[in-house]
């Protein structure tokens, strides 16, 4: 199994390698002054004797977007651990340069903070304009959709060829859905989906490639409208958090590479640490948009990714929130005519539930544990059968033109099956007003309307609404039940296409449906008055939403917020822990899936329980390619350009006075340091030991940020190669270290909660034994039998 | 300022000094076998000579209540750290035995999670019912008073004699609070307040003596219970969330030590690191039943205790918030009446703000900044005037019998200030149903009563939820600019008496009245419609409460949690936020002055951040007392009963065998694992080097937590004296390690992330150099000028 080495990308379609394993062998026994030397492989090496032979032909920080053939079927394992996927760093380089900058006063300090706050409120702004776009632009295109569809519906009913109407609103969908699908294959594959399990690994730590890049700003959100237009099963929620991750990422940099704009602006946040923290704000505006949730943007953010609790970040990232559903709620009530009545805080609102009436009694809280178990099941069921579909597009459908092929193909579908169910529906309904946007008589008697076609002929957040507050009498057992079942079927074959979709909405309004359906039935069976069907069906909405996500905490927030009273907390929560408790017993929930289906390092809050046998000895990369504290130019870049081990972080060592066998620990220095060093060509002459080339400063390594270049486009002269570099100043001279005995879940919480990318195992005299990264901690897992090792490949 | 060498408890008032500093000197050097040695002296180890001449008369982890006479003025100082306060150690000791018990099977793992969650459920339910007893009881016993005052006021009114019913009143005052001082001065000083100090320092990792004690809930109750009754002008909200945290604390350990009763359950939690998390569960469902905002809990818990984010146990968290509150709404209602409403979520309700007609507009958001600005100044007006009293009181009143005349006297003012400004008001209003409690009619015609009554005649809650929700005109401005002004300085003097009782209540009061006010200017100069009055309350109370406790986002989410929409979430927000910049700008936080009046060793968020040219050499301390892996019993004895250098942590170390003159760290034990394994005499024989006693396992050090004997009851005989003792065993083998070269935030940031209590400075070759406690880190402090260092001292 380790040497199963094939290439998948988020999207199923490799675009490129960015970053290989942080890896090193290990420097040890004598000394010769400028070549590293090889330890014997320990056994644990050996577990790595598959890197040599892969596919490894580009640089860790290499831009490259070279186009592969791919054979026809890939073989794929959920056990896999890639190499490809980078760490980020939130452990601060302390070198001299960046002790010097930060010895200033404090007034310096204060400034930095303001700039922070001032980026907080621009990711808010602009998350909420990025927003309101989508918003307005998706019901233009629908209304016009759905218009055409009608007219020509409505028209051809009487003439009896109804046929044409549904080819027309078939090949309307496929068509849309095609564009839609053509530039995400072709452009941007890591814009596919919800982008919510990229945000969550970024927040994690792994750098997924392109993921906060402009390019695929701008495929989601023309892929989200085009989805949602194209009548899939599909919500716009999701993406916006990807969105939102993008927009701050981009803000806080002050720069854009893709358009090759930098405003030398913010330049103090071009690193890891920094950029990070901002994302996370990104990511709950993005969430605080869609749902008008602020406080459960907050905690989503927090739940998928913090590590360490910062109050001034949670409060900043809070500010970006409020701000983003402020300027949404500002620009859609005045889109919407009502400048003052600020009454559209998100995307989707599920409008006022009158508590008055729709109150709980105690009496309904096992009712609403059922339902929690009822959404567990579908949830599972819902992931189980997502699983295999995912497996099947790993395998068989991994070219772009294939993935639009099938894209299209869903959209048709989904139209057909609307356009039956409607058909055969007898479910007709009195006109009242002007509650249904698109009335569709059909068959219906004059001043009826089909209930059927009020499901289909709406983007899914409205018929989400409808479900909830129409009146009770509106919709027919019958309906739901059709309803709730094909939905299902679309929603689960439509998530994982080459579109850009979320699938909270598509969830919800399945959950909502059978709810609905439960509310009716509990009315019938037991005449219970108080069973309100809209009630039944918000909880069924959580339900359902739960038993896929599986998100605790922060959903109970956002339904709360979403809903806009804090009335239904307890029966949400109540209703989400036993999704959660029951989906977790069959299967994983959705984005976990998916994210170990990309053989993501994904690193869990805590180590598996049973592994406290384990100990950094057992669980660290050895050998580890150590440097001298002043290295040979020439070795530094043998080391860089080997491409057989792809290492990113190396120990600095150096000897010890009176022990000369002895090399101790003295930093770590990083390949996009070295890198950035050799570019500026930070040499000594090996005769005079002074410096002959101007002084470095951070500023030179935050403009490499983030894209350094690769080692091969770096020339050194037979003359330089014999140069000296000295990195005393430049490497981190503090790393944190572990001893060898310690146990895997001391490691584990050491490197997960300051949020390491290399953490040096040392012996009992400080000397290098080894090297833990992301995917030594990552490998291991909780399986159904215990403990068990993911194999690392080159996927 | 360094020999200042005083004692201040949280009540201004010395019951016991439990935990001298950790410090410990340093072994380098050749060795001797078996005693530690000391190297010179270093620079920094000056700091700490003043410790030798200071009250050290108790062990670290003693129990002793002796009576000490105290002088008449104590002087005091707020730049200084007390000595007295120990850490909480969040580091799991992962020696053998712990090792050995966690090499279990996946089952035994699925009972501990099972066992976590039936006590958050258990300490759920037993903090709501303890919050439905006290309110229960407030609700009786305020009654009753009420209606013996107004019984008598509206009997002697007629007569002419008033004073009669004003000393009445003040002497039923008097007494009742009288009653409620005298249990908290005399039997549990530290329940005095509002205990969230207390519990912030506690979650931070501060063991604050007898803080989660049986006794400490007890008087904490009955204490607020009697200062409500009395009539002071406290809330019973903070309070509960002390007394959440006792109910965690005990819950937990499944036994009290107060009692003398060991249920032999939850032994596996008898640890510092799983019993904090349960007092943060414990906080979370103290807050959520007094606000009705189990969010808000969990927000709270994190925002002031957690280090390190952990998803399970803040769903945890979140559960026993939910069941707290659910605990409380059914038992209220039921008492109340209506069994299937739970319409009381919480201890104080703010009652529903009808959405559709109290909506807010943007031109209204300059308002509200503007309030916030106003709660910011008269928040900071309020902490300097608590900080010059408070500062007064550690000086002058720290005897408890003079601490409970204070509090009478307040008492006594209270009612004589609350009657004269009754009757001085000439505010009447008609009466309308019964919405007021206790109309009292005094001067006014008949079928109106006196407006300024209502407000003085009623618990605090009832007053904030009337200022809310009477319709506009219900108060006169005078009457409102009055109350405001008196109450103001009331509940100033009041924070900080020797009684049980919490400032959020006042707080809000204050706000509502003053934005009541502020609200009914507005209509009358601008005669803006929409300037409801109660929504200026909402906003005003918002303000004040933000200006003086400064919290941020968990104060946001009750607010909306108690308010019961999300509406006013961005206002709310925005006030907040304002008003905790104006305050900071003048005074810090009231509760994180009081922790800084008490000389705590509280950590922040983060280091200072001018603080990066200070490296852990300069910050240690220095020398540490190391001992041997294999160790002489009369040596560790010696070290123990060393009254001068109370340590409680101790490098193990080795010497390496190459290199004969290091001693390499290899481990770290604490002087409660020493004190277990002497009791236990787990001795070696000298010449047979084989165990002689039963092995220890982990159970014997579980029951001795908390509690462990002091060095002084165990006998260890001559013989003895001369074993071995063999550390290995019981030793942490693996404790974190800095090198001396790292920065201040560095070591800062690895301290405050992993909870720890013990953080090792090693050099090259990983030979102990000093040792990092939180003392050592909590005396760095960003001051007006810059960084400032705090003096240690024994207060």
């Amino acid at each position: 199994m380790a040497n199963v080495a094939t290439k998948v990308s988020w999207s199923g379609r490799e675009r490129e390698v960015e970053g290989q394993g942080e890896t090193t062998p290990l420097l040890n026994g004598t000394a010769s002054p400028s070549k590293p030397r090889q330890l014997t492989p320990s056994s644990s090496s050996t577990r790595l004797g598959h890197l040599s032979d892969v596919y490894l032909d580009e640089d860790s920080e290499l831009e490259l977007d070279a186009p592969c053939s791919l054979p026809h079927e890939i073989p794929h394992n959920e056990k896999l651990l890639s190499l490809k996927y980078e760490s980020l760093d939130y452990d601060n380089c302390e070198n001299q340069l960046f002790l010097e900058e930060e010895r200033r006063n404090h007034t310096a300090f204060r400034t930095v903070e303001i700039r922070r706050w001032v980026i907080c409120a621009l990711i808010g702004i602009f998350t909420g304009l990025v927003a309101c776009f989508i918003d307005i632009l998706v019901e233009c295109l629908a209304g016009l959709k759905y218009k055409v569809v009608k007219g020509n519906i409505d028209r051809l009913t009487e003439k009896g060829s109804l046929s044409f109407a549904l080819l027309l609103w078939a090949a309307l969908n496929a068509g849309v859905v095609m564009v839609g699908s053509l530039i995400v294959a072709f452009i941007e594959p890591v814009a596919a989906g919800s982008g919510i399990p990229q945000i969550k690994c970024y927040l994690n730590g792994v750098k997924v490639p392109h993921v906060v890049r402009l390019k695929t700003l701008v495929i989601k959100v023309c892929g989200v409208i085009l989805s949602v237009v194209g009548g899939l099963a599909v919500g716009k929620e999701g993406p916006m958090i990807h969105s939102g991750a993008v927009i701050a990422a981009g803000i806080s940099q002050g720069r854009s590479t893709s358009l090759k704009r930098d405003f030398k602006i913010f330049e103090y946040f071009r690193r890891d640490t920094e950029k990070r923290d901002f994302v996370s704000a990104g990511a709950a505006a993005g969430v605080s948009a869609a749902f008008g949730a602020p406080v459960g943007g907050v905690l989503f953010s927090l739940e998928e990714g913090a590590s360490f609790w910062n109050q001034f970040l949670t409060w900043r990232i809070f500010f970006a929130s409020m701000i983003s559903t402020f300027t949404l709620n500002s620009i859609l009530s005045i889109y919407h005519g009502n400048p003052w009545d600020l009454s559209s805080p998100g995307l989707i609102n599920f409008g006022r539930f009158d508590s008055e009436k729709m109150g709980y009694t105690i009496q309904e809280i096992p009712i609403f544990i059922l339902m929690g178990v009822v959404g567990g099941i579908l949830g599972a069921v819902f992931n189980a059968l997502n699983y295999w579909l995912t497996m099947f597009r790993i395998r068989y459908i991994h070219r772009p033109c294939l993935q639009v092929l099938e894209a299209m193909l869903v959209g048709a579908v989904t139209a057909a099956v609307g356009f039956v169910m409607i058909y055969s529906s007898q479910d007709c309904q009195p006109l009242q007003g002007n509650r249904v946007t698109y009335p569709l008589q059909l068959f219906c008697a004059d001043g009826e309307y089909n209930s059927m076609a009020t499901a289909f002929f709406n983007t899914p957040e409205k018929s989400v609404v409808s479900l909830f507050h129409d009146p009770p009498g509106t919709y027919n057992p019958m309906t739901l039940g059709m309803f709730t079942l094909a939905y299902f079927f679309l929603a689960c074959w439509t998530y994982g296409l080459t579109v850009s979709a979320g699938v909270f909405i598509p969830s919800l309004l399945i959950g909502a449906a059978w709810g609905r359906l439960f509310g009716i039935s509990l009315s019938y069976t037991s005449g219970w008055i108080w069973a309100d069907p809209g009630k039944y069906a918000l909880m069924g909405a959580a339900a359902q939403l739960g038993g896929i996500v599986r998100m605790t905490l922060s959903l109970t927030v956002i339904m709360m917020e979403a809903t806009g009273n804090v009335t239904y907390g307890f029966p949400i929560m109540l209703v989400l822990m036993t999704a959660k408790i029951v989906g977790d017993y069959f299967v994983e929930g959705l984005y976990d899936m998916h994210i170990q289906l990309q053989s993501v390092p994904f690193l869990h809050w805590e180590a598996p329980v049973t592994s406290h046998s384990l100990t950094a000895r057992e669980v660290m990369s050895t050998p580890v390619t150590c440097l001298r504290r002043v290295e040979k130019v020439g070795t530094i870049v043998d080391i860089l350009s080997d491409t057989s081990s792809n290492h990113n972080g190396f120990p600095v060592v150096e000897s010890v006075p009176d022990a000369k066998q002895t090399l101790g620990l003295r930093g770590l220095i990083l390949r996009s340091q070295l890198i950035v060093l050799l570019k500026h060509k930070v040499f000594v002459e090996r005769t005079s030991l002074s410096l002959v080339h101007r002084r470095l400063k951070l500023k030179d390594f935050r403009d490499a940020y983030p894209r350094f270049p690769p080692i091969q486009s770096i020339h050194v002269s037979q003359d330089e190669r014999e140069c000296m570099m000295d990195l005393t100043e430049f490497m981190n001279p503090s790393p944190y270290t572990v001893p060898q005995e310690a146990s895997l879940p001391r490691v584990f919480k050491l490197f997960r909660a300051l949020g390491l990318r290399h953490l040096v195992v040392v012996d009992n005299q400080n000397q290098v034994v080894g090297l833990v990264t992301r995917k030594d901690l990552a490998r291991y897992r909780m399986g159904k039998e215990g403990l068990e090792e993911l194999s690392l490949a080159q996927t």
